[in-house]
């Protein structure tokens, strides 16, 4: 399973606002329209939409753009995930020394690759036999080069013959956890069911959780975490139930010049995307809501962070 | 605002399920109907629940329906909000001593409207000028006999000239919170902003919030209460953030024969509840989905309980 395919002059996208229902691909072609379908979150999870953004600069460049330009038009899509401004930089800084694009393209998304099936062989060692597992968003191979963060850790756990279950929180707005987490869970045959947002604290306190799996946006060198809104809760939640919290991120999230979580900022989005959906409006049109699409856990709420490098306990 | 009106002859119901985009009425004529309509939420809030079951029993009597199978049809509708049984209770209690139905009835309501205005003056006394009040779930007129328990404390900080400012959890999956309490809000001009549920903790770290007051379902002799399910996982993030964590509920709430909170009947409701919202699937169909409508707050983590004999600190 993947999000996007890079057919060498164009790149093939799934349009994740509209699974489980439909798999429609969209076709991009140059920066603008990938600065575009990340902006509206047709493809979402930082690692791919690191990926998708290096595509996006080889397509501008491509097309005799100035590079500053389709730099900064990709830059200014979503202000949290790292991963994108990593590789940005990395398409950047090749273009500067003469690097050929396109390889540099297709070695991010390997690499990403690699580094999901490294962080689910190291992961899967922390994941006991039986272990009801609980995750927040999607973080599978739907928001990544492939295979997945938390989800690849899930996903190993389950080829490596554990029996594991996994509550999959519906994570409003968007939904990506009863959309896309189920989805890919059921085709990999992997036992779950959804749960609301709000469920995970009363399942903890009842015994029904062994630990929490989350993916990342952006770490700090200190282990600051930003990710989906909602990680923190569930981070609080763990920790008051004595449970163990891991976040699984390749390196390419971390970012090496912040310190604290408090200096990442947190993308706020449109309010309609929590008083709609699709055609269904649930909340009174003059009513204001406030849609943070991230919050920031602190690292002495995190057990352990898992990367591609090994397993590093922040505090 | 009320979310019922007795005729007389007929209940006249407040289809709460199109809230907020149409205000739908229907006529309730007898016990059957009336069963129904608790079963499948047009009326939803434990008082409401409560007044609406007294009139269903009042019709079914009327009816010449023997009043043990009127008692026993209505009786199973919903298995955890207590204010049914006790008005159930006290119908049939009149029944037997020849007391008259439809004054015992509204006796129920009346007694309601009042304890609701007599918590709103104590528990109005534990709100700070300028607080930034989290609410859960809808406690507001359609879930009571008019005003309000929780959602009546809040009105009436508003009506006293506090400045006051609420955050409205969605509160998944019947988004009582984004549809009926964002409305009432909205009708009293008392300014607010919806989250959805998983923000919260976040917004607690930010130090965005004085204080949280919610309803409750059932109150047991040591204080542990259940309620909407995500009051626990909001009990827990209060106590860890030092936020005073406020139940509002009339006495007849509270169940004489329970001590403790693990023996209370958690409701759990249909999957589809949470999969599909009117015409909108949003999980993939052979995904399970866990719905538990209630979950249990234990009396430690709650900071006082008002009712409208007064403010019990139950630990």
């Amino acid at each position: 399973m993947k999000a996007f395919w890079w057919d060498g002059e164009k790149l093939l996208l799934l349009d994740q606002r509209k699974l489980p229902e439909k798999e429609e691909w969209v076709a991009l072609g140059d920066h603008v329209q990938t600065a575009l379908a990340i902006k509206d979150m047709l493809v979402r999870g930082a690692p791919a939409i690191g990926c998708v953004a290096a595509y996006g600069f080889l397509m501008g460049v491509r097309k005799g753009e100035e590079s500053e330009k389709v730099y900064e038009i990709l830059k200014n899509t979503r202000p949290t995930a790292y991963n994108l401004f990593y590789a940005l930089d990395r398409m950047m800084k090749a273009h500067k020394e003469g690097d050929d694009l396109e390889n540099t393209a297709k070695a991010i998304e390997e690499e990403d690759y690699q580094a999901n099936r490294r962080m689910g062989e190291i992961g899967n060692k922390l994941i006991p036999e039986n272990a009801r597992i609980i995750t927040h968003c999607n973080t599978g191979a739907l928001a990544t080069a492939g295979f997945g963060t938390a989800l690849g850790v899930i996903r190993q756990a389950h080829y490596s013959g554990k029996s594991i279950f996994v509550w999959v929180d519906e994570t409003r707005p968007y939904l990506q956890g009863s959309r896309l987490t189920a989805w890919e869970l059921l085709k990999e045959g992997i036992p779950h069911r959804i749960i609301t947002d709000s469920t995970v604290g009363f399942l903890m306190k009842k015994g029904l959780v062994d630990c929490v799996i989350v993916g990342a946006d952006r770490i700090t060198k200190r282990g600051d975490v930003a990710n989906k809104i909602g990680t923190y809760t569930l981070s609080v939640l763990a920790k008051v139930h004595g449970i163990p919290f891991y976040v699984v991120a390749p390196s390419s999230t971390i970012d090496p010049k912040l310190e604290r979580g408090e200096d990442i900022p947190i993308e706020e989005r449109s309010e309609d995307e929590i008083k709609v959906f699709r055609n269904c409006q649930f909340a009174p049109k003059e009513s204001p809501a406030l849609h943070l699409a991230f919050d920031i856990t602190p690292a002495e709420n995190i057990t352990a962070i898992i990367t591609e490098k090994g397993i590093w306990k922040p505090v």
